[in-house]
C-alpha cells in the first residue's frame, strides 16, 4: 500500500500546469492563482502622514511651557498641505498628510485650543505619531509570490497598491462522470437495488466552491462505447477528469480498460481510510483521477489526495495544512492505514460521530472537520489529536 | 461603548429575512440557505445490505464444522437477489442487498469456496456482518433543518436522499458603496494626498464568496445630490446596503444626513479594535450598515459585526463560532476594546503581524486568522487564545 504522503507527493510532482495565464481583472479574482509576482508600484503610505487627530509641527520650533503656537492650517485626509510657516502649528486629522517642515504630531488630547492658538502640554519626542512614508511596503517589493491563491484580503491588498488587474491562471476546468450501473439521479425513482448518485453533487459543490469550473458529464454506464466517449469527450472539454467508483484494484471493469488503451492508468491502494482504491492515469493528455464510489470516500479522497494535485494543475504552490491541535473526547483504535475520523469541535472537545462508515454521509454533515489518525496510532480520551476543520480545505 | 455581543445582538434582533424562497436544484445550492426542513423520503440503506465481501446465509441453516453449503446464487451491489435457498449461501460482495431468508454474512476470509461449494470456520453470531435497512437515517425523519446553510456535502447528502431540488431563499443581494472624496480606483494614477479604493475589493471578495450577489454602485463623492441618488439606487436594487467610511461618529458628512432623511440611522461606538465607529440605520425598508473606512476595520467589522446580520437577513440560524484554542507565541496587552489581532498558526504557536495598526492590510493577507482578545485581557506567551482561522467565516 501507499502511503497518503506519498501517494500526494507522485501526484503533485507529476502535476503540470496546463492551463494559460490571462490578463485578469482583480475585482473578480478571487480563488484564482497568480501567474506573476506582484510588485509594489507605490509605497504604503504614499506619504508621511498623521496616526492622530491632534497637531503638527516643527520640533524645533517649540517655545516651550505656557507658550502658543498660530493655527496656520487645517490638514484633513486626502487634502494636499502646504509647507508648514516656520513657528505655526497645523490642526490634522488622521490619515492626513504631514506638511512638509513638520516633523512631529502632538495628539489632541495634549492641547487645548484657543482662540486660533495652541497650547501643547506635553511635548512628544521629536518624530512622535507620524506614520513614515512605505512603513508597510516599499515600492518596488513583492508583495504577493506567483502561484498564491487569491482571498478577498489579497483582492483589497492588491487593490490598495493601485493595482487593478493581475496576471492569473484561468479556472481549472473538471470533467466529473459518476460511473455505475446501479446509480440513478435524484428527483426520480429509483427502483429496487439501485442507488442514488450523490457523488455528483458532492464533487459539484466542492469543484465550484474552489473556483473551478464543472464539466458535468453525469452518470456514465459500464457499456464500452459510452465509456469511450465519455473519456474522450471529458478530455476534450476539460483540464482534468474526475470519475467517482468503478476502477476498483483488481475489478474487471470498461473504464480501466479504456482509460488504458485511450492513454494509461495505474491502479493504487493508497493506505487511506475512508477510501483506498485509487486511479490514477490520463486519457490522451488529460490527467484522470479515479475516485472510490461510496460517498464519504469520495469527499475524503477529494480533499486529502485529489485537491493537493487540482491546485498544483491549477498553478498554486501546495503548502502543507497547518494542524489545529485539539483534545479528542473520544477512544479510537486504528489500523494500518491513516484513517480520516468525521468529527464534531464543542467546549467539550473533539467529539466523534457515530458511525465511520464511508457509506454514511450523513457524518460529513455532522461534523465541522476530520481527525488525522497516523496508521497504527490509537487515539485515547484526552489526547491532542490532528484536527482540520472542513473550512481548511477552502 | 456597546460591546461586540451587544452590538451582534441588536442586529441580528433587527434582522427580517425580507427575500422570497424558491424552488432550487440542490446541484447549484452551494451557499443557498433551506427555507423548508430536509425529511427523507426513504430509508438509508434502502435494505439490509452485506458490510462485506463474503458469503450469506441463514444461521441456522450452518450444517457444522467441516461441512460444506451449496452456493446458490451471487449478488453484486445494484443486483436485486432471490429469495435465498433454504440450506444454501449466497456469494455476496460489499453493499449488495442481503437476500430474503439470510441473516448472516461471513466474511470471505473465513471461507474456502470449493467446487461451487463453500466451506465456513469460524461462524460468526447470527446478525453478523448486515447493515441494516434505515440504520443510518430513517424514512420520514428530519435530517437537515430550515435555516440551514448548504456546503457541498449536503448536497451529495440531500441528492443521496433521492432529494434533487428543494425550498431555499434566494441569495441575499449586497449593494456596496465606498464613500470618500479622498478615493481613487486602482489601474489610475492616484495624484497627491489621494488613496485607493481597496474597500470595495475586500468587500466584493468577501460577500461573493458568501454567495451572496453583489451590486456594485462603486465611489460616491460627498456631494448630497449624488448620495442621496446612490443610496436610493441600492435600496431599490439591493436586499440590505453595505457602505465603507464616511459615517464616523461626531463626522459631519452626508451620507448620514441622508440616510437619517431616507429612514434612519444610529451611529454605534462599538467596543472593537480595528473598527469602533459603525453605523446602522435603514434606506426606506432597506437596512443600511455603515462600516469605518480603514481597510482592515472593514474586513474584521465584515466577518464580526455585518456577517451575523447578513446570514440572518438570507434566513440562516445563526450558530456562535466554536473558538478553536491554541498557544499564543507573543504578548499582548489589551485596552478598553475587543481586540482583532492578525496572526498565523505555526509549529511554534500562533505568531502576531508586527503591525496590527488598521491601515495595514498586508496583515489580512500574511496572517491565517484572528485572535479574539477579550475587552481588557492581557496575552502573554504560553496562553492558550481564541483563535479564529479565516475559513471560520466562510
Amino acid at each position: 500500500m501507499l502511503s497518503v504522503s506519498q501517494a500526494i507527493k507522485q501526484l503533485t510532482e507529476s502535476a503540470q500546469v496546463l492551463i494559460g495565464a490571462e490578463v485578469t481583472e482583480v475585482i473578480g479574482a478571487r480563488c484564482r492563482v497568480l501567474a506573476s509576482d506582484i510588485r509594489a508600484a507605490i509605497n504604503v503610505p504614499p506619504a508621511d502622514n498623521s496616526a492622530m487627530d491632534g497637531y503638527a509641527l516643527r520640533h524645533a520650533d517649540w517655545p516651550g511651557c505656557n507658550a502658543t503656537l498660530t493655527i496656520s492650517q487645517r490638514i484633513t485626509a486626502g487634502a494636499v498641505p502646504q509647507t508648514l510657516e516656520p513657528g505655526t502649528a497645523a490642526r490634522i486629522f488622521t490619515g492626513a498628510q504631514v506638511p512638509p517642515g513638520a516633523d512631529t504630531v502632538v495628539m489632541q488630547e495634549h492641547t487645548t485650543e484657543v482662540d486660533g492658538c495652541v497650547m501643547i502640554d506635553p511635548l512628544p519626542v521629536i518624530g512622535s505619531n507620524i506614520r513614515r512614508q512605505g512603513q508597510d511596503i516599499r515600492a518596488g517589493n513583492v508583495i504577493l509570490r506567483a502561484g498564491h491563491r487569491l482571498r478577498p484580503q489579497d483582492l483589497g491588498l492588491i487593490a490598495s497598491l493601485g493595482i487593478g488587474q493581475a496576471s492569473c491562471y484561468r479556472p481549472l476546468k473538471v470533467a466529473i462522470l459518476s460511473t455505475g450501473d446501479e446509480l440513478v439521479e435524484p428527483g426520480t425513482e429509483a427502483g429496487p437495488a439501485r442507488i442514488y448518485n450523490s457523488n455528483r453533487y458532492t464533487l459539484t459543490g466542492m469543484l465550484a466552491g474552489w473556483g473551478y469550473e464543472v464539466v458535468d458529464l453525469g452518470i456514465v454506464r459500464d457499456k464500452p462505447d459510452e465509456v469511450r466517449s465519455m473519456l474522450l469527450q471529458a478530455a476534450d472539454k476539460a483540464d482534468v477528469i474526475v470519475t467517482t467508483g468503478g476502477v476498483s484494484v483488481g475489478e474487471e471493469d470498461h473504464v480501466k480498460a479504456i482509460v488504458d488503451e485511450l492513454g494509461g492508468i495505474d491502479l493504487w491502494k493508497i493506505a487511506i481510510k475512508p477510501g483506498k482504491p485509487f486511479a490514477f492515469g490520463h486519457v490522451g493528455e488529460t490527467p484522470f483521477l479515479g475516485l472510490p464510489g461510496n460517498p464519504v470516500s469520495v469527499f475524503v479522497t477529494l480533499l486529502i489526495i485529489a485537491r493537493p494535485f487540482l491546485l498544483a494543475s491549477q498553478g498554486a504552490c501546495i503548502r502543507t495544512l497547518q494542524p489545529l491541535r485539539q483534545r479528542a473526547n473520544f477512544d479510537k483504535p486504528n489500523g494500518p492505514r491513516e484513517d480520516y475520523l468525521r468529527v464534531r469541535c464543542t467546549d467539550q472537545g473533539l467529539v466523534l460521530y457515530s458511525s465511520q462508515s464511508s457509506g454514511v454521509m450523513f457524518s460529513t454533515s455532522w461534523g465541522d472537520g476530520l481527525v488525522r489518525l497516523p496508521p497504527g496510532q490509537d487515539i485515547c480520551v484526552g489526547d491532542l489529536v490532528e484536527y482540520y476543520p472542513w473550512a481548511t480545505y477552502t
